[in-house]
């Protein structure tokens, strides 16, 4: 175990993580936290943090796309802006800390300006976006793609299980729908975004760390591989007259897991795996497999997908096994901006921490807002990188440090 | 492709056959053959098996087990008793040959011998067992354990799906439940039991041959591997600290896959195969796989299971992943008896067929006999290696020819 270094809890600290608390009360489910997009749940949070931004001197509005804006302005009127934030909708039965700790901390960096009223060259904007984890509509990140001016006008048709349109539930919502298409910010206005997330992941606890500059959200390539062969008894089908689906699928999971040997931040995972018919003493005449591969890289993500290709292809041949590959997901990472994770690593080490770099291996608004404007993300560690789940925990300590490194960092970045 | 060796059809061979068609009309399910223990089909299947054995110079009876016996009688009224037969049940939605072929061909065998007044210095009794494919009741085997003296007399509390007990059942059939542990025979005056099966498997098929002579009926080991590491997401969690459930399953399952490169009649099959939370973006936080290992040599059988399991135990402790094997199955093989096999052996050379050995990896009514009298098997070429299929198929040829190999084997037998 390595010695943890010295984080002191603050007041903003404190006050963020009573904030977050009370915000996980902001539920469609008795018991558990449940907050999809544009539901009564979201409303409950949108009138609450929207009184949090007041008091930290913010001017409020609610866009078109239901992300919640709080303006703190700049030396001068016409500054240009850096956007800070994250996500106030949640996946059912979630934590309180994905998404939400970024909205709060951001408000408290605000209010301790605001407490001195000092201004900063930029105005600051924090957006609490309503649909990051995209769980109530097929779609996702329609706040961040609206800012970004990538937002699909097509996706208001998409529904909701009850058949509920995306655009019924905006104009419900108090929203304009067709308004959606001309939120797009001017890139040459807004100098960034940068948010705050709990890791999701193990790294930061195992390198004792409270927080982490992340170098990019990892592109992702996800595809389902389909195998068959012949189905027969297993204990009338000598070895060498068998097409067996299943140990192919076997040879080709395991090449799936060394083909990360190939690159450090590469990884891969088979997540699901099923042999048909699937009885004891039967032959599987067909299986089927989930690989998902990511990486900060997307060259090395590419070649990873080519070889790992070419390899089953190889595999399939010499079993004389069918192989059929079909992608259902293919990402390209977002970077995040050099000039802003050295702004960061600065107020990272002003604090005494030690800084670290790591890539996000999960999703973000960050992905929708970097075709936008550079990006950056500070994460935060997370109690056994549980998230998604009511397990999710941070330590006072380290949100205080998050808040700590984020008012660093508005201090230190020039305007232009 | 080898070139078929002339098997002419006889009569015998195209009787069978017409049999075997009307036999498949006694099901419960109209358009689909299903014939379980004790059910009206299975009386329907008894009452014209009885006519059939009688026709061919048999005396019939049905045992308290529910096996229907043709007894035809030997040059003497005390001469030993060689046992020929089958089962008559079958699977749901089950194939026309399956059990049925043997009885059907033994009648006709004993017919020809009735035919031409022919007695032969043993009784012949034509057995046709009910309870085979143990789909019914939870219990398999009933009636050739009865006459093997190893009956447990606790599987007549054996419910079927509706409650109904065996011993209910035997009882309604008309059979005397308590009589059951009577039915053992005396090892002494048994010579031999005999049976006549599909191969359920491709070999007879690859060798381009009708026929095939049992050497063993494999012995199995059957267990289900549960491994526990830890979920997580695919996005997040670094490959090196990771502890995926999944990836350590695909590693043992290849090296059961591989086990079988140590000796030629050993066969290892992982049927199932599921990992646990199953979704595309998830480290597998658990996973489980069954294991079917099968081999005529209860040695080689044992020590694969024993070398198998040590490098699961390896790999799991090399992951850092937890190991729970369940044994499920435990069977040691049936081996065939040399006497009987040199005499069908005989048989074969004189129809001018080429001699194959071939072990049965499926089990049959002769596992329990092997507790009785020596035992022997005459395999028949069937389409595909299809079993337990109505896509089950065998040639009125291979018929005609295990029919004359039969006739050819009991002339050819001596009493002792």
């Amino acid at each position: 175990m390595k010695l943890a270094l010295a984080t002191p809890v603050i007041p903003g600290g404190i006050r963020a993580m009573t904030r977050l608390d009370q915000l996980a009360t902001c539920s469609s489910d008795d018991g558990a936290l449940t907050r999809l997009y544009l539901t009564p749940a979201h409303a409950d949070a949108v009138a609450l943090v929207r009184g949090w931004m007041e008091e930290a001197g913010m001017a409020t509005h609610l866009d078109a796309a239901a992300t919640l804006i709080g303006r703190y302005p700049g030396v001068h009127p016409d500054a240009p802006v850096l956007l800070l934030g994250s996500h106030i909708d949640t996946v059912r039965n979630a934590g309180r800390y994905d998404g939400s700790l970024g909205v709060i901390v951001a408000i408290e960096a605000v209010a301790a300006l605001h407490r001195r009223g000092e201004k900063l060259p930029f105005a600051i904007e924090v957006v609490a976006f309503g649909d990051e984890e995209g769980v109530r509509f097929p779609v996702t990140l329609t706040g961040s793609r609206a800012l970004a001016g990538t937002f699909q006008p097509g996706n208001l048709d998409a529904t909701d299980k009850a058949g509920v349109s995306l655009r019924q539930a905006l104009s419900d919502f108090g929203c304009d729908p067709d308004a959606v298409r001309t939120l797009g910010r001017e890139a040459g206005r807004t100098l960034g975004y940068v948010e705050i997330h709990i890791e999701q992941g193990p790294v930061l606890e195992a390198e004792n760390l409270p927080v982490g500059i992340v170098t990019a959200i990892n592109g992702a390539s996800c595809f389902k591989v389909t195998l068959t062969g012949k189905a027969g008894h297993a204990g009338t089908v000598p070895m060498g007259l068998r097409l067996d689906a299943g140990a192919a699928a076997a040879e080709m999971m395991l090449a799936t897991e060394l083909i990360t040997a190939t690159a450090g931040d590469l990884v891969a995972t088979v997540g699901a795996c099923e042999f048909l018919p699937g009885a004891v003493d039967a032959i599987p005449g067909s299986a089927h497999f989930t690989v998902d591969i990511r990486s900060p890289d997307d060259r090395i993500r590419n070649e990873a997908v080519a070889t790992l290709t070419a390899r089953f292809e190889t595999i399939a041949a010499r079993r004389g096994v069918k192989l059929a590959i079909e992608q259902s997901h293919d990402q390209p990472a977002a970077r995040c901006d050099q000039r802003l994770i050295a702004t960061l690593e600065a107020a990272v080490a002003s604090t005494g921490l030690k800084r670290l770099r790591l890539a996000s291996g999960a999703s973000h608004d960050g992905l929708a807002m970097a075709g936008l404007c550079p990006i950056a993300m500070l994460f935060v560690r997370c109690k056994g990188g549980f998230s998604h789940s009511p397990a999710e925990s941070v330590r006072i300590e380290d949100v205080s440090a998050a808040l700590e490194v984020l008012i660093g960092f508005l201090r230190r970045l020039p305007a232009a």
